[in-house]
């Protein structure tokens, strides 16, 4: 079975985020003063194939430990969605 | 009224994706061997102050084609909901 994960990771509350401070910046001088905070991470997009979901879910957790997330200063969360098969 | 937008910023499906060759790659050396493929984008929370929920989206879209995403390679999806007013 063909599954996608979509991962969404982002650096923890405490930690400092030059990006996004300088994100916000840049918005407010474009003229968005009501926005107020920015906060950038990483969004990915993981095909995989598993036996069923539960296994495609088990997989994609171990990835975020081992590798798509840096667990000292991010966290991730995921969501997982069978697909048709790749024709790409 | 207070929002948080979550806004995925990626690459359209024909921009090549290096970022992503690289991280598919280190999945499988890490033995993930039934990871197909991977797409590495942007995540950012943006929190803002509009009138309504309709008035948050409407800047919301307009940030994403001003400055979030470069509309060139990239597509970008957005969603946006209340939230209580930030305490830090």
């Amino acid at each position: 079975m063909h599954f996608l994960a979509r991962v969404f990771v982002s650096l923890k509350p405490a930690v400092n985020d030059p990006q996004g401070i300088t994100v916000l910046r840049a918005l407010q001088r474009l003229g968005f003063s009501g926005v107020q905070g920015v906060r950038v991470g990483k969004y990915l997009e993981v095909r995989l194939e598993a036996a069923d979901r539960a296994a495609a879910e088990r997989q994609v957790a171990e990835m975020c430990g081992k590798l798509l997330a840096n667990p000292v200063i991010e966290q991730s969360r995921f969501e997982v969605a069978e697909e048709a098969p790749a024709t790409h």
